[in-house]
């Protein structure tokens, strides 16, 4: 059976020592937050996912999600036990304002949450991370009717959500959606189509279903200039609010998946349903695209969360697995053989892991706090500039963190040899719920020119501009002898960073393919340079701790080495990354259609 | 449904341009194979793949092998009557000696026609494969009788092979076995333990199943020094050599595994079944290694196998699938969308892909001509070199080509977007399926130290040196100007792997962590050289031939570029993973095992 512990001590460290959370306390939800609190509100979380989420995932794989003849959904067993202890402990709304039944607390514990939740079993977690995505576009987007009248069934979990954005023929290029919507004389709409690949779209767990539906209203511009957003509930409301007829809207069937088998990934069928339109009609996309960044950034933790979980699996088999001799000597001469750990491949695997999750982890903590700033700080320029770091670093972690993710959870079951293939270790598992991370919510490719294609030239080139003079900043003003070995590999991948973007900025105006043929590379050598940031952030809040904390030694000790590693071994990619970059396009494109 | 056509030209060209086959008739079984022929028998494999094995892919992935209470096991629909026309079509039997019943053709052909099995139905090939290894070993160590015995029947396909090496307590470390033989009064043992993950351990394809094992006679000395290995057959033979008793094996239950789901991954329990000794006692080992070699080459080329299969469906699909516009405007204005081929970032994932398949494919058959010229040679000079570089290469295609052939499986599943997550497709299975070849037959990390280990150093680096001898050879001598693009690259790659190399003659005899911490990045780096050395004979077999064969230009100038992107964009990666080598063993080995 694999294990799981959610790592508070070291998010703890990430958000005092390296993030200093406990400078932001005149934000809104931040006050009450002193080191106490904090450590209570992420040992209560650990406690819910390692305790109700994590024993329900090798069975919910086993189990998967059954659909019946009504169309109703079954999950697999001990869900709905599952899921209403996690929205009775108030975990779904932990950030939504209080006005709507939230505990208005910062999206950063959310998104922390999310990680551990994920860790212990992503299939369940994705209920209700559906459901906050959804809430998120309410809240920004919905009438002050609309948030009074979903949102706090939402928070307690009565209620789920859902994103309907992908139809049969149109996955990332949205316009060409055709799911209809029909103006009806109430001011609803008759939405009708079919949306493909709905996670959490049927399910048993919840007494109402909040769908939100991307579609075209009759008349609509052709493309993504003609698309609307709509709740479509359910059960439709009676006017007091309670639950009124069956909508027009039903599961079709579950799609038969590699993996995250206890998620209901349904096709769902719209015929004639009542939709009600959020924000303006046509400007359904831009409402989207907030939910999408949220949702991306929820994505990427995802990546984090099943690293971590793989991680922890694998380091107690290498340590209680006996396999052959150290290289240097037994070093359990009383033993058959010396535990895996002894081998230095072994530790390569392992340290490449550790190396991913604590900067990945850290950042994507950074990335939550800038959408917290950006939605509470009073201070404009405080608001515009996380906003802008945000847009910047987000397609950047969705795409690194879910590929390196998963390449962990396949680097965590090699370690476990034959056993890693076997369904019982739960190794495999990992692989296969891993695997859509890469894919939905955007494909990797695509926030890679989203990336190169949007977020770099937006402004003016604004963003990227900033974060060079912060992680410059933070190179030349970290002069400290003892940091060198962090901070000298980070100036050279940073001037990497800086080549290639200066490379793109020339080649790509006079030839677009140069930036599509540049992007995912990029996008890594990016991903790259900042986990390199935070490493040597880390590294430097290490060796302050420790210096005015001797207990915290051994564990300091421990982020050294692997910032250290990380140094001498993952971060030197980006001058191979910059290497291909350069090669531009033209071999790239070189072959007609008919000689692939 | 997916697509397979085997790629027959493009082997052709290989034999006969790259390797000049053609200059092999001398060799016993080479003198009839002409062009014609050659492409004959090619023909022939690819019929029989395409049309009897690939579709029952999918369904035999969906249905499984089921084991029934009396411990048989079903094969999935289907299976039984394509194994009979694999085996009536002669194809198990091809390279075995004619006196056994075999054709005697080349081994390469054997090799080539397992890509081709491989790709169309991996679980299904591995139920001749085992059986062509099991023979493997007996013509090598069996004796005349044994030979006589089961070869003929196993070359018809009435009876199967398996190897059962593996136990619970021992994987890679086969000092640990603990599987019990007894010596009987009539000079046969009685076998006694457990063996798992035993491919194609039982089931309902053949009359008999021979299972070949390695056990501990008693009295035997500890460890891997006290190891035989003996003959089990399912049925025991009556003097006339018919079907006897059923012996005392039988299968325990089949794994719940990943992937290859209708092969029948068997716990095997020997209760004293009878046994026969092959080769000199304690000495199993050493007929074991022989067997492995093989099986490792075997493996490396499903890694190929994989990659191509998944890469034409993804080809296919990217030509198909209409998805967004090109960066350069439209290159389909009449329909809704281009097609995904347009993308840059599509063509980098399926370059990549053919970047790997031809020149693993080309280094494949060049070893697979090794083995042949190393057991059919009259020149005992000849047979040594072709030894020798067939013992370097092979852990380095082993580890390289299954983890490259993997992590093509998800690049071409990539392509699909979240139809590649979706089992219809079948692209998920390809990943499953494709990730057992980086486990099995020696975990990729006990190939990357068998080779820093023990091949490189072995008879004092004479295998090394010869090959740089070779590589030295060829760069020195192209001197043709049109061949610099290619020849270039490879010099400076090889220059790495020679760094590394001295690095670890340097730094490994004082201290043995560093050539384990350095095996995996040297295998690595080793392939690229050896995959970019192939490469580099295939542009200058491409530019002779479109010289000479107007109407082969097309698919030449295809090579071209395929080898272009290969030197620009994939053989690069050698100096990072020199960079990697040369930090040595010291952080790595840094952290105590409990800060894991």
């Amino acid at each position: 059976m694999p294990i799981y512990k959610a790592p508070v001590d070291e998010a703890l460290f990430l958000l005092e020592d390296v993030l200093n959370f406990q400078e932001y306390g005149q934000l809104p939800g931040f006050g009450d937050l002193t080191g106490e609190t904090l450590a209570a509100i992420l040992g209560e979380a650990a406690k819910i996912y390692e305790e109700v989420a994590q024993p329900l995932n090798q069975s919910g794989d086993r189990e998967g999600c059954h659909r019946h003849d009504d169309a109703s959904v079954t999950t697999p067993k001990g869900f709905k036990e599952a899921f209403r202890a996690l929205a009775e402990g108030g975990w779904i709304g932990l950030s939504v304002p209080a006005e709507y039944g939230g505990q208005g607390l910062p999206y950063t514990l959310t998104v922390l949450g999310n990680e551990f939740a994920s860790s212990a079993n992503m299939s369940f977690a994705m209920y209700s991370g559906l459901t906050q995505g959804a809430m998120a576009a309410l809240l920004r987007h919905g009438s002050e009717e609309q948030k009074q009248t979903y949102l706090p069934k939402m928070v307690t979990g009565e209620w789920t959500g859902t994103m309907n954005l992908t139809e049969p023929q149109c996955g990332t290029d949205l316009g060409l959606l055709t799911t209809r919507a029909k103006p009806l004389p109430d001011g609803a709409y008759a939405i009708s189509g079919q949306k493909i690949f709905i996670s959490s779209g049927e399910h048993d767990l919840a007494e109402n279903i909040i769908h939100l539906v991307l579609a075209r209203i009759e008349g609509a511009p052709a493309g993504v200039k003609g698309i609307s957003l709509f709740i479509v509930p359910k059960f439709d409301l009676k006017p007091d609010g309670s639950l009124g007829a069956r909508n027009g809207v039903s599961c079709g069937s579950i799609e038969h998946k590699m993996g995250i088998h206890a998620n209901s990934t349904c096709v769902m069928n719209y015929e004639e349903a009542r939709g009600y339109l959020v924000g303006e009609s046509n400007r359904g996309l831009n409402a989207m695209f907030v939910m999408m960044n949220e949702a991306r950034l929820g994505v990427a933790v995802q990546g984090i969360a099943i690293s971590e979980a793989a991680y922890q699996n694998a380091a107690q088999y290498a340590k209680e697995r006996l396999q052959g001799r150290s290289l240097s000597g037994p070093k359990n001469p009383g033993g058959p053989a010396d535990p895996l750990l002894v081998h230095p491949d072994i530790r390569r695997m392992l340290m490449e892991i550790r190396g991913f999750n604590e900067a990945a982890r850290g950042l994507a903590l950074s990335a939550a706090l800038d959408s917290d700033l950006a939605h509470r700080s009073h201070d404009p320029a405080v608001r515009q500039a996380a906003e802008d770091r945000l847009g910047l670093l987000t397609p950047v972690m969705k795409g690194v963190f879910t590929d390196v993710g998963f390449q962990n959870a396949v680097m965590a079951q090699q370690i476990y040899g034959g056993y890693g293939y076997i369904a019982e270790g739960g190794m495999e598992q990992f692989v296969r719920d891993a695997r859509i991370t890469m894919i939905y919510e955007g494909a990797n490719g695509v926030q890679a020119l989203d990336l190169v294609g949007r977020k770099l030239p937006r402004d003016g080139g604004r963003a990227i501009m900033a974060y060079y003079r912060e992680v410059g900043g933070f190179i030349s003003r970290t002069t400290d002898e003892e940091l060198a070995p962090y901070v000298k590999p980070l100036k050279a991948s940073l001037d990497d960073l800086q080549k290639a973007t200066l490379w793109l900025m020339q080649n790509a105006l006079t030839k677009p393919e140069n930036a599509g043929a540049a992007s995912y590379e990029y996008m890594h050598l990016f991903g790259a340079v900042a986990m390199g940031y935070v490493w040597a952030k880390i590294a430097q809040a290490a060796l302050a701790k420790m210096k005015r904390d001797p207990d915290s030694v051994p564990a300091m000790q421990a982020k050294l080495v692997t910032a250290k590693f990380y140094m001498e071994r993952m971060l030197p990619q980006t001058a191979l990354r910059l290497a291909r970059i350069e090669t531009g396009a033209d071999t790239l494109m070189a072959l007609a259609p008919e000689q692939f």
